[in-house]
């Protein structure tokens, strides 16, 4: 995908980057890219994301792809001018949904409120319920099917090693948010770790936002803001001594 | 549930219970015994359950109905005699099982191991996958359909209230898990901090143990060891007093 993006880049002769920008599969991509074109990168800006999917999101992503690649109209991938496979689409989303936001958001959110004049049955009673069947439902047409399977197993085949991760040498900013399920605080806190311990001048902040994963498309303020900081603010070399000295625990 | 649990204590002559004990719907199952027969019952034990299902975990269960519910052979619950709904059966343990495990755990356990000579492709690639797939197959035809339904739906109505909690007098232990992802342990925590204001003598523990929710069926010792000391321990109007000033935060 990275090389992809370089080979356009060097179509429109854009030789260097001021920044990097990217969140969730974005991150990973912007993280490869300063890997892979550090040369031409000048920042580094990589949110809600990882340097390595863990099994816990495999898993995720797993059961997500077995639902779409086993409802009968998938045809193995050959549905095109055929029944789309919507069903396994939505249950897909539903799954995604789940992972993409957070408990505590949903507690403020729906707590335990009811659907008006539901009875009590084996269908939606709870608010929540209607909410996971819209997103499932409204999200089922919004990508091709075997676009998602092949960018569902390209994020859990993603892992930059430790020798790697030491060509990234320009101003990094990680940023990671604490209810975040699917790519978990951890992973942002050991990435800034690690490289803090190379020497590369990197902030890191924890957002302690309500909305999980999903938190880069709802809490523009709190990304943003970091994000703004970031780049228009000089990086010294001091930056990087002082960070060399981590202040958080690697777990 | 608990009244035909009593119906049958009744049957077999048995008055009063010496304790009450229970774990996940058990948990739920043994305060809803202390609310309901108070006077019956002389210790309470609840060990990763709650007072109420929050909206993610209703959620989550909501999303493994669905799996079973439209699988075609599930046919509005008349499968007895027909085809037996599998698949939805093995989706709807494989999300399940995202839910009683921890990201932690794997991480140690599975890493990102592969499977020996898989190609790359949209099959399983790693460990991890292989054992979503393996604990699906297996528990897919350990319950039957329509009886998990029921009991997944009674689970998210359940809910006692603040009102009801006042019931619970006896002495108690309640115990969370910090890597419980589908009964946080917020919600222990909650509950034990409701009971200490009520007077009731409680005893607390979180155990920092890798297995979440499924933690009671695999750390014996840890969960057992607690639950015997309790058992055993006389418990004074002293604790009651001491507990009531709660030395944990809420959330």
């Amino acid at each position: 995908m990275v090389r992809a993006q370089f080979a356009l880049l060097d179509h429109l002769n854009i030789k260097t980057l001021h920044a990097c920008v990217g969140s969730s599969l974005g991150g990973m991509c912007s993280a490869q890219a300063a890997v892979l074109f550090s040369d031409r990168i000048r920042r580094l800006v990589s949110i809600s994301a990882c340097t390595y999917s863990h099994p816990a999101s495999i898993a995720t992503r797993y059961v997500q792809r077995r639902c779409i690649m086993t409802d009968p109209n998938w045809s193995n991938g050959f549905y095109y001018g055929n029944t789309y496979p919507k069903h396994g689409m939505k249950v897909a989303r539903e799954i995604a949904t789940i992972s993409y936001r957070s408990g505590p958001e949903w507690r403020q959110r729906f707590g335990r409120q009811k659907i008006e004049g539901a009875p009590i049955s084996l269908c939606p009673t709870f608010l929540i319920e209607q909410y996971i069947d819209y997103q499932g439902e409204r999200a089922s047409v919004m990508l091709d099917p075997n676009t998602l399977l092949y960018i569902s197993k390209a994020m859990d085949l993603f892992e930059l090693t430790p020798e790697e991760l030491k060509r990234i040498q320009m101003p990094t900013l990680i940023m990671g948010v604490t209810t975040d399920a699917l790519f978990p605080v951890w992973q942002q806190r050991e990435m800034a770790h690690q490289l803090m311990e190379n020497g590369t001048p990197t902030t890191y902040y924890e957002l302690p936002s309500l909305y999980g994963h999903d938190t880069f498309l709802l809490d523009i303020h709190g990304v943003g803001t970091a994000i703004k900081g970031f780049l228009e603010t000089a990086v010294s070399e001091q930056t990087a001594l002082r960070n060399t000295i981590s202040p958080f625990p690697y777990y």
